[in-house]
């Protein structure tokens, strides 16, 4: 018998994280309890795969096909699985049946890692006989195309573990980081968020235009924060490095915080205007359309990035 | 007499904004009181012609070099401007003292535009007699390489020239937004620094390092934002747009807002551990290098964004 990587749950980041694993030679079985789910997960991944050829991203789509095992039986599916990839319902009371279903099938230092973006794993897995392998790896979708994931262990998560799933992570050619409390909204979308908090307040005070706003981004803060982070670039930013940046700007940032107060800039007419103003640069029949050419656009990044002589 | 464009400040900023004129066919005459300065610059100038060059992203350095006219006498240098870019000191003082000067030299109607990131154009121009067409045109290092352009108005400054400065601006192959507002950080600081505090207290409270942070942006977040706004990035992750993905994750922004709290993240002794885990990954006698790198993966990115098919 195999053992192999489990995936449990074929929506849209099942389906990914099926990809990630099988393109990087890792067999993968995608379980879900409802077979037609399955059967459209599997024409799916085809197509992802056929657009991830097409952008030279992959060089065989049929070899990393062969690699997914599609399988509707829990004991088949996932009793040989040394790590498993859930990626359930945003929902505690389904995933600790889930957790508890798992439990019954797999071996006793099997990885479970929960997809959740914003469950803390501790709540749907202390009732397991075994939660010291359990923790989060969350990723970004889709994780074939963003590699980043966030792995954040319970306080009952093991040492062990946690190395485990990083090591899997980066041998799945994905960038894992450690996060090590279970703050809501983890790394990424508490930066996400300090930004369009701020973001928001700028637009609904009249500032700039929701399309100014991201030029500002694309076209400026986002060019060096494709290929270094926040830190990295204010290292290069003053002659003695981040402690001189913080010293010479700190201040600045630092009043400016003080000044920006904490009233809810999530208000409902701040929203309706914001979507007014995007809805005039993009028509609601042509979301679909611009998510498609996102994902081109992320394609083509990547592959301008792999192809860029590396430091 | 060839009415030009004119640069008033031959350091870093001021060279690149030559570079920048010049390289969209418009004459530019790059001023200083410091002929020994200018030298230097013309050679620097000549460099930074060559690395665009190799980078595909210039035809010609040539023809553009000698669209640069290099002048230490003000009257010569910038009589016949119809816009002066001015890059002196980040000093009220000097800043007063060099737009008088400008005054008595230029027509009524040029434009005169600051490269200020800090200062309120209010306070060095107020003085003048047309202070109606002055305002702050500020870049982002280096306006050759990235093309935002914040255009902030005083309150004297009059629609024509705020037109005048935003169209020269596209014509000179820059992206110009206009910030409705005088504020402290206008747009593109008032985001890095949003994004930077909560980066900070991150590291500080331990829940992610340096080195993983940075992670999040540059193979997560900061990939959508290198093409993508934010605005644009979340209008794509609710099914009906962003007032959508507003009702979802709103609550969950606001709430980490809230207990985010406002103490001072920029403390020293968080500069300190900071600093050291930079330095741990990048030694102080790399810097100089990193920048080159870094300016080197910019030119790339940008040569790749170019040949990607426009939408």
């Amino acid at each position: 018998m195999t053992t192999s990587i489990g995936v449990v749950g074929a929506g849209l980041i099942g389906r990914a994280w099926a990809i990630v694993f099988a393109r990087a030679e890792l067999p993968v079985t995608l379980f879900d309890v409802d077979a037609d789910a399955l059967e459209r997960a599997s024409a799916a991944i085809q197509q992802s795969l056929t657009d991830l050829a097409d952008a030279g991203l992959i060089d065989d789509p049929v070899a990393i096909m062969a690699r997914i095992r599609f399988d509707s039986h829990l004991v088949s599916a996932m009793q040989d699985a040394i790590y498993i990839q859930e990626c359930g319902p945003e929902d505690v009371t389904a995933k600790r049946q889930i957790y508890r279903d798992l439990e019954a099938v797999v071996s006793s230092d099997c990885v479970l890692a929960s997809s959740t973006s914003g469950i803390a794993a501790s709540r749907f897995t202390d009732h397991l006989e075994h939660p010291q392998r359990c923790l989060v790896a969350h990723p970004v979708n889709p994780p074939y195309l963003i590699p980043l994931v966030e792995v954040v262990p319970t306080p009952a998560t093991s040492e062990q573990s946690v190395q485990r799933a990083m090591a899997l992570m980066e041998q799945a050619r994905q960038v894992p980081i450690l996060v090590h409390q279970e703050v809501a909204g983890f790394v990424l979308n508490r930066l996400q968020g300090a930004l369009l908090n701020e973001a928001l307040r700028l637009f609904r005070d009249g500032v700039v235009s929701a399309e100014d706003l991201d030029k500002t981004m694309k076209h400026g803060l986002g060019l060096r924060w494709s290929f270094m982070g926040p830190f990295e670039t204010i290292d290069l930013n003053a002659p003695a490095g981040i402690a001189d940046y913080g010293k010479r700007y700190g201040p600045l940032y630092r009043d400016i915080d003080r000044e920006r107060g904490q009233e809810d800039p999530w208000l409902d007419t701040t929203l309706e205007a914001l979507d007014e103003q995007r809805r005039a640069l993009l028509p609601t029949h042509e979301l679909g359309e611009r998510q498609a050419w996102r994902d081109r656009r992320l394609m083509a990044l990547l592959a301008h990035q792999q192809a860029t002589t590396p430091r």
